[in-house]
């Protein structure tokens, strides 16, 4: 059965798009009205919208919108720049652009603004059908688990790769929803991923549709495995290089050591769109260097129950933040994408599908 | 030159202790005066002191306070029974006890007071001692670094090895202190350490004493490490067990992995009183599970530089919460003690001197 968003993360209204403000998760579910080119780049930068594949439909519906008034070749230029500049590493977004680049540059300047809402929706629902493929294709081997213990599946995962992560299923928590719809028993095991606690959004979202799940500091995962009280590791990934190596939220690289070194398979599912054919390795891939505030203080709610933020060392420490860290290939067990589970050492047999 | 710590970590005052209240910091330097068994207790159990070697000290300290009016043997007893039962995983907090009670078990309980405070006195120049030669030991890798790049060395630690934990220079921090005191230069990458965020006091104790030092998240180390922006790791432990397995704060184990993974050098300093021959693998160490307030909520200063806290997740919220992992002794390149860089493999070599 078809997937339903117990919020919607990105619905058209008119000449404008609803998000769901995802800085203001998991305390307050608030959505907020996107109607310029200017609004969507802020909000992908400052993470209103944020996981990949959303970034990506998210930056399609932000060229509709710059070229509601004016839709010529210069103006067209700009919103896919400013679109481009918005985040480093996810390659979605880049593969969204390149979309609408290629669908909206011969038409004439007229044309334009009706094919660029068109364009975006399909991107939208492309997306859709793509976690719902990634959920039938990942939950196979949550089922062969489930056959082989009493309990439920034991899920770690990292970050937020759920439906809140796209306009569908998600990409990571697709099997997890599809395992949940077809009666495998699950339990997911959420990370709180410092420094912007994305796991707190899917530990908000598993709690929204259900799911059991038992949140940990990002420090514990190790613990966790080799404890045997994981089954499986699956996490998202923002660019995946042609040979495999996988650049996701940074601490991913900890967790795929941690499974590997105790025999715990690690997938990674993710849309063909975050395949880079154009990166040879994960060396190649640019990671994104955040500020260091995002470390120094974090956001909450105070005792009253209302947002808040606290101050964890002085403004002036010295502070690294790197976004996103790269999983060697040969510590993953399988992509799931829309077209199935591919090893990450094979993924050249995949190349012809996405540029066809 | 001997190490002075910028601040007195414990210091006797008359028929007490006073110790820097270490829940306080990084803002707040303030002080605790402890006059009586129960807030000994309660200073330990709240991590007001923390540390394995200061935990050893300060409950060292605790028989004495506890005999102050009554040093029958039920008195003895109930102070050493109560002192045990504050953490589980350290062992530095049994090794001192176990050394209480070999001095006073014996003794007249009217000459139990006096030798109480006399041997704590001791138990503490041990540790003060013991960080000195741990620095001597541990500082030779770090010159060897230093003679084969142009830079600071670069060392990455984990939670709060430092001066902080111990009486003297610290366990994991003390070859750093004797590497500035040689001249040699250094950079040191701090981890926040989740959830109690003891990283932030090592960047404080850092700071305190001039050496330079970059604040990252824990889920940083290892993109740091895969980058060779690391050239060796060092942290402590709160127990090895006689096969070399380390229990340290949790995430010590991802560390190891990551260092393991890029060939870069990983060590453990901490004192010979930290390994347990009683225990034969990691396996049998017991790991202390923490409430789960310590990851739903985080303290630290306001707009107004007011201590604060704030709620991450609802605390209804499931949560894990495992204070330690256990580090194999195959990704550990060396043990630094009081006695030497002993290979993980190889302790059983360090048993007499111990237990002599």
């Amino acid at each position: 059965m078809a997937f339903t968003q117990p919020v919607r993360t990105l619905v058209r209204d008119g000449d404008a798009i609803v998000i769901l403000d995802q800085r203001r998760l998991p305390f307050v579910t608030a959505t907020c009205r996107l109607a310029s080119l200017e609004a969507v780049a802020v909000a992908i930068t400052s993470m209103q919208v944020r996981g990949a594949p959303l970034i990506g439909v998210t930056a399609a519906f932000g060229v509709a919108l710059a070229l509601r008034t004016d839709a010529g070749d210069a103006r067209l230029a700009q919103a896919l720049d400013t679109l481009a500049g918005t985040r480093p590493t996810a390659v979605n977004l880049h593969w969204a652009l390149a979309r609408m680049r290629a669908r909206l540059q011969g038409l004439h300047p007229r044309s334009r603004y009706a094919a660029a809402w068109d364009e975006a929706q399909a991107i939208a629902h492309g997306d859709f059908d793509t976690c719902a493929a990634i959920g039938r294709f990942g939950v196979e081997p949550l089922q062969a688990l489930a056959r082989r213990r009493s309990g439920p599946v034991r899920i770690m995962t990292h970050c937020n790769a759920g439906w809140l992560a796209t306009v569908g299923a998600g990409t990571a928590l697709a099997p997890v929803y599809e395992a949940m719809a077809c009666g495998i028993p699950v339990h997911v095991l959420v990370s709180e991923t410092r420094p912007r606690n994305q796991g707190l959004l899917t530990q908000w979202e598993l709690a929204q549709a259900g799911v059991p799940h038992t949140l940990i500091a990002d420090n514990a995962a190790g613990l966790l495995l080799a404890r045997a009280e994981v089954d499986v590791v699956i996490t998202g990934a923002d660019r995946i290089a042609a040979n495999g190596d996988s650049a996701n939220k940074i601490g991913t690289y900890l967790k795929a050591l941690a499974a590997f070194d105790n025999r715990v398979p690690f997938y990674v599912a993710a849309p063909l769109s975050t395949i880079d054919f154009d990166c040879r390795s994960g060396a190649e891939i640019p990671i994104e260097e955040r500020d260091a505030d995002e470390v120094l203080s974090i956001a909450g709610v105070n005792r009253e129950n209302e947002p808040g933020q606290i101050r964890l060392a002085p403004s002036t420490t010295p502070v690294a933040n790197p976004a996103f860290d790269v999983t060697p290939a040969r510590l993953i067990d399988g992509i799931i994408t829309e077209h199935g589970i591919c090893p990450a050492t094979a993924l050249e047999s995949l190349r012809t599908p996405r540029t066809a």
